[in-house]
């Protein structure tokens, strides 16, 4: 058996093989430092080790301060190798959805994120679409979305992600969903959630690279939206010690997470290292040096897939 | 028995003897129209007749935008006859509470209604006190009512009032109540409310007047908040069709009001006229005119108290 050497206080979270990694941006890969982005110790390497290992990568995030096409040049800018079509925000999806079923949005959104929508009709609304409006969160905008629903027969309202709060400049900042729940309670409705953790976004991730939930782990800093979530779908959830995580975290009544780290890097640090002692263990006739040195030769790993 | 003209769709709610009546203010006296307060049709005239009648009167109000004095003297300024001691609005009780709990809140209120707290040592604080905070329920201010919260071992939130909405220039707009929602889904808390409909509230209003609740109506334009926390409370609940009131309120599928009227005037006719009516019909001794012209004598008056 090859030695692992993990940190005792990290618990496996790929005794069973692990063949997709989904991963949060914010908190994971990056913070937000004096209103700049800057990549979380270790991230960028993590990324790299994960993609050079050929496993299957994708981000899976709630952000909507910003358009898809600028949250991968952002990321791009601090290093990470990341493509357009590897990364996973809300508002590529709702705005199918809302094709799909002829709805014209009422947008509480930030700025920023107006490019996703474009070309969507708008006039004459029959639902609300919230995002994390941050600045825009005004009394004034928040009344106009409220008026928008109240006077509608059957209110649809769809909410990118339903975060409680995210990690800004070593700060907690209100996230989406406690905007959510004002409306939710001013008009007596539930909205749909569009992101994060909906499984129906969840699975149309794990689609886009041919994977199965119980081959898939997540990693991110929310316990309830990011690991809870991802539990809920068969996934295993990994939760990272940055971004906005907090110690009460590791004592939530509802979720308990398949590992706790310290960050990225750990977790890929114990998956490529667990993942290749799950490996070895079940390939046959890998050679004595295999073992010894914790690689596994190409002939072996090719009889694993 | 007295010719009671009532309209037909109108349900009698003081079939058993009312003897203290609850009013609400915003919605019911009178409304807010291009921001300046406008009595609502005979609401003026409606509560001079209920003072008159000898009934004891007090106003059960929501209102955290302006000062108990302040309001007072508007309420004056459009005709009502209201002292400052029949005026019941949460900011006086929550001082109360937060004294003897030894509170200092971080307020997120309106401005006018700040010296309401003076003297309240909010350094340090230890809670967080929000009211209908209006155009200071900016992104910043929620955020930092929320980082005060998410600090505190055991976060305490008292809410002034919970109230969904209410109409402002013919236009519904958000209450407190959606902004408590809010603050409760990011810290995973419930809020305390000071205010209607909470029971300790309604009961410190009645016991100003020595009222028992079965023979208190509350009439007010909020469903919930009014006609329902009334009723757990033991009293009637009236709603009224003026103020935020919407036709679906009347279908309700929890609170089922023991009258609706069209306004202020309707119910205190209602009251007065049926009042007489249950009144005579268990006096003994009135007088063939006293019955005929539906009008009480002093001495059959009397002897009904």
């Amino acid at each position: 058996m090859v030695s692992l050497e993990l940190p005792s206080a990290v618990m496996a979270f790929n005794q069973k093989p692990v063949r997709a990694v989904l991963l949060d941006i914010s908190g994971v890969l990056k913070n937000c430092v004096d209103g700049k982005d800057v990549a979380i110790k270790g991230s960028v390497d993590a990324v790299n080790r994960l993609k050079a290992s050929g496993m299957p990568v994708r981000f899976c995030t709630n952000e909507t301060t910003t358009t898809r096409s600028a949250l991968v040049k952002k990321l791009q800018a601090i290093g990470f190798k990341v493509e357009e079509d590897e990364v996973f925000p809300p508002a590529p999806a709702t705005c199918l959805i809302l094709k799909q079923r002829g709805l014209r949005p009422h947008l509480l959104i930030h700025p920023a994120l107006e490019p996703d929508f474009k070309g969507m009709e708008q006039k004459d609304p029959n639902c609300v679409v919230i995002g994390d409006a941050q600045e825009s969160f005004s009394y004034q905008n928040m009344n106009a979305a409220f008026q928008t629903l109240i006077a509608l027969d059957k209110p649809v309202l769809i909410s990118m992600g339903q975060g409680k709060y995210y990690s800004e400049d070593n700060k907690l900042v209100l996230d989406v969903g406690a905007y959510k729940a004002a409306l939710e309670y001013a008009c007596g409705i539930q909205a749909e959630v569009v992101g994060k953790p909906s499984q129906a976004f969840f699975l149309s991730v794990l689609s886009s690279m041919n994977a199965k939930p119980e081959e898939t782990v997540m990693v991110g800093d929310d316990i309830e939206s990011d690991v809870g979530g991802a539990q809920k779908c068969g996934m295993r959830g990994v939760l990272v010690r940055t971004g906005k995580y907090r110690p009460s975290d590791e004592q939530h009544p509802k979720v308990k997470p398949d590992s706790i780290v310290d960050n990225l890097a750990q977790a890929v640090d114990i998956l490529l290292k667990t993942n290749l002692s799950s490996f070895l263990s079940t390939v046959a006739g890998c050679s004595a040096a295999c073992l010894r040195d914790a690689v596994i030769c190409g002939r072996c790993y090719l009889r694993t897939l």
